[in-house]
């Protein structure tokens, strides 16, 4: 509507949005929505968990390991009732699951550091070796996967993401032809930031992709698969059972998180993959860490107790959360619906929603939002190199904010947003 | 003495010591001495830092900080309260200290991953451009260092451990006449496995090491800095401020770990380097992580509480370990005093005693002792490679075992010891 818009109306919008953002900015708000961060209400939900290990516990694993102590060899992959929650959770046998510390982008970045010293089983050739490594990105994505491929020095390629996974039509094509793109980085269920969930057809062909790499990797994050809005179990199919029905079985690693059903920056992580690549992997990790804290798993799996306790949790936090998605539709449809200057995702799960402001404005909206107090994730970001061919995408982090404050950055966002476009469609006039 | 006797008298040590050690293989001892581990009773001491954060504590810092959600940029580095804390046990400057996680091998490899990928700040060479690296490892010295850089495809060089840490005539040497030559592993205090703490002399002189590579790193593990036998606390120089003085102040890089202070493989770790190395290694570390975990942080520092009261803890432990290690070396003096086939350290701290047998025998004392029940460190494994040149050194680990079993295992050890002696004395006759 607003492109229809004569010169006349632009302006009034220009200048009435105008006199609304300075009254903004004199209410001196302060909001970080920059990251997917939990609000203190959720993370009251698990404090029970520093009940269930006290002083006169008893810290033998059923295996008999003191948790207290140094591992043992055998269980260096982690205490086994701690893999066995997590292959309930991700669905891949227990063991092919390798349990890590509280950071699941620490064991991505392990995973290529490995590859680059050391490369892929069987071939050994570091991928320090290769003058050129491509990664497909599927983008809108994670701006902290894409950190990782940069830091390697891996050329990263966009890839339009759509709202049953990446265009593998596009994904298809690049593969069979290109020798030096080496993977791609997905995350299947609520994708970061679009919230869609892979179809099983994406799937599917993704798992039967025939590379003209023959080291190409699937870099499966399933950071969100517990984290439905709306009491949904998402169970997409196992991409290593997947992969290995087109005898691709060593294309898959699959990466997975309890930061945020417990605490951010204190979960327990896992890696799963094929029993090869796992090997691999342990080979590396042996030499690199004395273990990872048992004292953490054991809490999480004492606590946590089975995966239907897992989902009443993660039930607890959908309730706190789903209001504050549905508060930034509500008043995204409400301020910007029918004005053909943004779409939005309506995810049901994750921690995101994807806003695509009127092109070539998105910088301005998050420059503008942070004049008024509202630090939202750089424009940008969501793209490899933090490059928005269209300048439209910013990703919305609803959780951490209260109700309130939410309600009052949308609005200024809103604003901001027509603001922009207005002033963007007129100087195009 | 030994080596005095004829052959008769070997002949009647052997038949002797094979009756002796036929008899302790009947009696089914099964003690795994091969790591240094503290025992139960040890672990026992720090069961109360379950009790200082609870389901109803205050979470924030002294900055305000959550330590339940994901970390603010300013405090990647850690909290504050354990930086300080850090900073009194090492004397070094809370500024340039890093905290990491559960395993401080783990931020000695991160310290080499980076190196290979990215190389030193402001010559950003990757080592993996480099045809050749070397290193010093003084020897006897830690295997999971040598495992470090090994995986690395470093080369190590071996060098003389005196009792007043390493040859530095030969550090001397060697550093001035090969380039390829850029760094040497030091364990300062209480060296792994003979105990020896470094004289102010010898830090003074690796501190002015004139090398021929001007990228040369000295990786100064200060694992047993708290870990004295008789309550004297060793303070060496402040090795960043020593380096300075010679203008290397780019040279140490320094790591310190709780692991052994409250519980092995769940402690808190910390890494130290000047100004200009720690802002190089935070480049890498923001990528690789998403922060390491607080919540493990501000229960060391409500527990731990200051340096003082570390001491007193650390007094305790040395009550329940000191009768071991005066245990051995007992036995040790009783059964092979004066024999001349043997020698060891009496270390004041630290977690191991280190045994020189008579050449070439060590390998076969370690299988005579695994076929009565006793695993040691395998022998050569204090050595680059696993290669001790005279297969005479083997490392003692007596915390975990009870004084019991330590006794009977050090009989059996003994014995072990002259029987080889014996045997490998008659052979060269």
């Amino acid at each position: 509507m607003f492109q229809r818009f004569n010169e006349e109306e632009l302006k009034n919008q220009i200048s009435s949005s105008k006199e609304k953002l300075e009254q903004y900015k004199l209410q001196g708000l302060k909001l970080d929505m920059s990251r997917g961060k939990p609000c203190s209400n959720q993370l009251d939900l698990s404090v029970g968990i520093f009940d269930v290990v006290k002083p006169d516990s008893c810290f033998l694993t059923s295996t008999g390991t003191d948790v207290r102590n140094y591992s043992v060899p055998a269980e260096f992959t982690g205490l086994s009732e701690m893999r066995e929650m997590f292959s309930e959770i991700i669905s891949v046998e227990k063991d092919l699951i390798f349990i890590g510390g509280n950071s699941s982008l620490n064991l991505m970045f392990n995973y290529f550091s490995k590859l680059f010293m050391k490369g892929l089983p069987d071939r050994n050739i570091p991928w320090n070796n290769y003058e050129k490594i491509k990664f497909l990105c599927p983008s809108p994505g994670y701006d902290r996967h894409f950190s990782i491929t940069e830091y390697f020095g891996i050329e990263m390629i966009p890839v339009e993401m759509n709202s049953d996974g990446p265009d593998m039509n596009v994904v298809e094509e690049l593969v069979k032809n290109d020798g030096d793109i080496k993977g791609i980085w997905c995350t299947p269920v609520y994708s970061n930031p679009t919230g869609c969930v892979y179809s099983d057809e994406t799937i599917k062909r993704l798992a039967s992709l025939k590379c003209k790499s023959d080291e190409f990797l699937i870099f499966w994050d399933m950071a969100y698969v517990l984290h439905n809005l709306y009491g949904e179990i998402i169970k997409i199919p196992d991409i290593i059972s997947e992969c290995a029905n087109y005898g691709n079985e060593n294309r898959p690693i699959i990466f997975a998180s309890m930061s945020k059903v417990t605490f951010a920056g204190s979960g327990v992580t896992c890696l799963a993959a094929s029993k090869k690549n796992l090997a691999s992997f342990l080979e590396t990790a042996r030499v690199s860490t004395i273990g990872y804290d048992k004292i953490n798993q054991m809490k999480h799996v004492k606590y946590l107790k089975d995966l239907d306790n897992i989902n009443l949790l993660m039930g607890k936090h959908a309730d706190i959360i789903r209001p504050k998605f549905e508060k930034v539709l509500q008043i995204f449809e409400e301020k910007l619906g029918g004005l053909g200057i943004a779409e939005w995702t309506s995810p049901r799960g994750g921690y995101f929603i994807s806003l695509d402001v009127y092109p070539h404005t998105a910088k301005k909206v998050h420059s503008i939002c942070r004049d008024c107090g509202v630090v939202l994730t750089p424009a940008g970001s969501t793209f490899p190199y933090g490059k928005d061919p269209d300048d439209k995408n910013l990703r919305i982090a609803p959780t951490y904010p209260d109700i309130e404050e939410l309600d009052f950055a949308c609005n200024i966002l809103c604003e901001a947003v027509k603001y922009a476009a207005a002033t963007e469609i007129i100087s195009n006039k």
